[in-house]
């Protein structure tokens, strides 16, 4: 009877195999940086060198630093960090935002979902007629962000505030404004022309991220 | 001067008015529960009578409750509750998880991005090829459950858990393996063979369930 | 045999209209303003009472007026002036612009390529990593914007420039940086803290664009 | 005891039917043919209403009519005919090719499995570079007709052949080149320039097709 | 006169060929295996080395091997197979189940439909919300699993049965409910808790599917 | 007080550069034509290596040379000839439509728009259900040609025509009818057989595009 099950289960075990034999590996495409990257992602490791840690990031487990001018940090989950995302279309931020830091205005291709877990946040967006929606959220509140549209966060409370935001594109790739126009040799001349903004403004910021011209 | 002014503005507003005119105004799509669904959402309600309110939601602030055979609340930002969620591809829940409390095994069709905020969990998910990916995870910790693949979250702590799931999707629909067997009316020969289960067991969970036959 | 023809033109007549009746007569779909949008587009009008005249848009043979701040006339083929776009993902713009007008920097979900007719235009446009791409294009010359990204154009020849801009969606929806700040309620001080302009120039740009707060 | 279950059934159900609450019912969109169709499909009828028959098609079984001018009968399974594949991008048609009858050559929007289960069939397809791939295939053979591209299937055996297509799209859109051309008002002259046929083979097919002109 | 028709035959290929040094090549994309397997699928072998046998694919007119615990032989034209599939989003199996065979209830991220050449199949699937819809399918049928949705078929018939299944990815990569639970290492009381079945069930199938622990 | 600035700009540098070591730097994806193309397209050249000239293309400002036997040049910027369209899912074509030339009739995967800048063009489409859309296009005109439709253009004016074509790939594909069928060595027989054409008009057709049996 022992021999009967062996045999049982041998023959599962090959019809089981040739059955995997003729299906893809691809349920997940960990990215392997050996390669560039396509429009579509990186290409994949293969899966059988894979263990549970490739599917898992403590990263944002941890505070980001805050000292800079928008008193903020931020540490992503993207591609690049969390490899497992790549192609499967959804990434995820950790924002700790000091007192009256800022997550300053920027945009992404991709649509996002705040989470607040502490602190007191005014959270907005312009839609492409200018109109602003903006509100102030706490602990609990989510907020969307529609895909491609400016939004910013600002901590308005009297602590350190903490959000997580969710972003469906494992490379999201944030446009800051700001940094956009200044930090970079555009020359003051464009810009002024481009956005309506004074030579002495632009120039004043670009002292302040480098930018040239 | 003044009068200058209020020439230039005027004709400012109108050139951007007719700019305006002819673009389109779906840079979002908040859900219109007078129409039918259709395979790529709803319906959009008119921007016009919009407000923020309308992009933020508190539901997830709450604890689900958790008494249940399963020991888990699941609270839920989809395109039915949030409907500015409609046609952007992202949604999330709230799990709360009692001690011992599980997410029974399940899919959907989309990806999930799993963070932990408090708790000890254990989660893991079955590839194509039968293999397990499970691990335990702690504060701060996120895992990614790749689209469509079997997955599951064990509170092993001794408190309650709180996690938060992001989805690609702003409808994703789980399928709960246990209730999708025995849940209906299924007939327990049939259950027999497609999973090799006992029909004892089989009736013992319809039972359970409410299942019949 | 005039007999044979008939009978024979009939039974292939009646053969492909029963080969028509199982085929759907979605090949396109001219959007039915009746219905709301969705997150696809508008639903489609009846193939039946479309004519050649629902495909072609003569719109764009017309020069916009530049009479405004930015000196520049942008005339729209989108989904709502021209409807047999729904669904097709493909517009198409017009920019007149005067001696010394811009296109101002702005952004939008999708690719375009701008294509020089007339004059001589600076073109360029801002990564993600803030580096600048920018060039003098002539008569003839092609650009690509790639989706998402902030990009600008502004006449710098000594005549009136024509540009035809092609984007990958019916419904491109610019949004445009400088009024998304300036022309809505967003308080001065939020401005300040998610842009770092000056109080003094954010104020000057709201009365320009009917900016309040 | 038994008390005790019909309490715990009680709550179970409850708490399902809350999770049932939050989730959307879009696992499948059967068509709701009193709206008009979207870029994305028809609207979907009520899931409550559905019952298994929606989603089982009998009309395959049937063998189509064969006498018309190419000797085949084509039945198919699209979103009209099957509204259950709406939204699911696939289809299916049943070819019944009598002797010597033909599919003419025809091109669709997107790739086309064919399976072949009785008889001798030469199909063929050309690439854009004007290569042509052709081949006998025999029955349970299959192949593949990539997206877009022109292909045909004659039938060379000595007896009616049987063949399935699959098609990723619920709405597959065939177009016949030959009776695009000559069965509609487009003038024979400008049919000459556009194909480099002559006038005579022009008439005598558009003779054949019903087109005037 | 001979001499000017070669002329003007010269003349023209060089201009095809001039228009075709300017067109992409990538009608197909016929899986190269010297490359790792990406997001969106394999690079593509040079067309030119191609020929018609790399479209055709014979290994689905022959029965699969019915000798295992499901009674079922399952053969597939997926990418791996069939590499002409690559990219493309279609791909087919073959099941042939014995008498009382079964092919065990499983997932995949796309829809399928099946068609039934011989015998009498019972076929169902459930919904997310447990609600199962199942029927008994003779010759001719077809039926449509939902993408994503858990689903079965039972050969219910006094002969062996013939089907073939499509699915719209070239790569659908099955999930079996059964041995991605019981062929693995996850522990028995992992089992227990995430599915509510006995630990006795779970082991005594464990021992069937070679699971550990 | 410099010493300050000096020490600001060093922390801002180092916040920024470690939040862009976060980011992909897939805003584009130029194509690398060292590896092979991919179902998406091909991989990116590492972005630190590309100037804004890799944006930009000249080669339709340059007239196509019309001496063939439809007497039109298409000059075209896809992937292969500029490849920053790569991944980015647009495109564009020049025609020089010499007088009484034409662009034959043909297909392509994705939809076209025309714009009109010189000339007079007859342009139609035939859609699935074999009716023609045509219209004379004039300066100024723009013309959508819905998906994979067959479509054609011909220079009915007294002077050459000069269009531009947007098309929402970066590789669409031009599938010209009359080539395919008389480019290469599909036998005479199966051409009568497959478009009804007679064997006199397809061996004189085959004669002038050197095709064969």
């Amino acid at each position: 009877m022992e021999i009967f099950k062996i045999v049982l289960l041998f023959s599962i075990l090959v019809s089981l195999s040739s059955m995997a034999a003729t299906t893809s590996v691809v349920d997940f495409c960990v990215a392997d940086f050996n390669y560039p990257v396509g429009p579509a992602g990186y290409p994949c490791r293969n899966p059988a060198n894979l263990t549970v840690d490739d599917f898992v990031f403590s990263g944002l487990g941890v505070a980001g630093n805050t000292s800079n001018i928008f008193g903020v940090g931020v540490t992503s989950a993207f591609d690049l960090t969390f490899p497992a995302l790549n192609g499967l279309g959804i990434s995820m931020s950790r924002l700790d935002i000091g007192v009256g830091g800022v997550v300053p205005i920027h945009s992404h291709r991709v649509s996002e979902l705040i989470l607040v877990i502490e602190g007191e946040i005014i959270a907005g967006f312009m839609d492409s007629s200018d109109k602003v929606y903006y509100k102030t959220l706490n602990k609990g509140d989510i907020m969307i962000f529609p895909q491609s549209l400016l939004h910013f966060q600002v901590n308005v409370g009297k602590t350190p505030a903490l959000a997580f935001v969710s972003l469906n594109s494992a490379s999201p790739n944030f446009q800051t404004t700001t940094t956009s126009l200044f930090a970079n040799d555009l020359p003051t001349n464009v810009i002024e022309k481009i956005t309506l903004l004074d030579a002495i403004q632009a120039k004043k910021l670009k002292r302040i991220f480098g930018g040239t011209n």
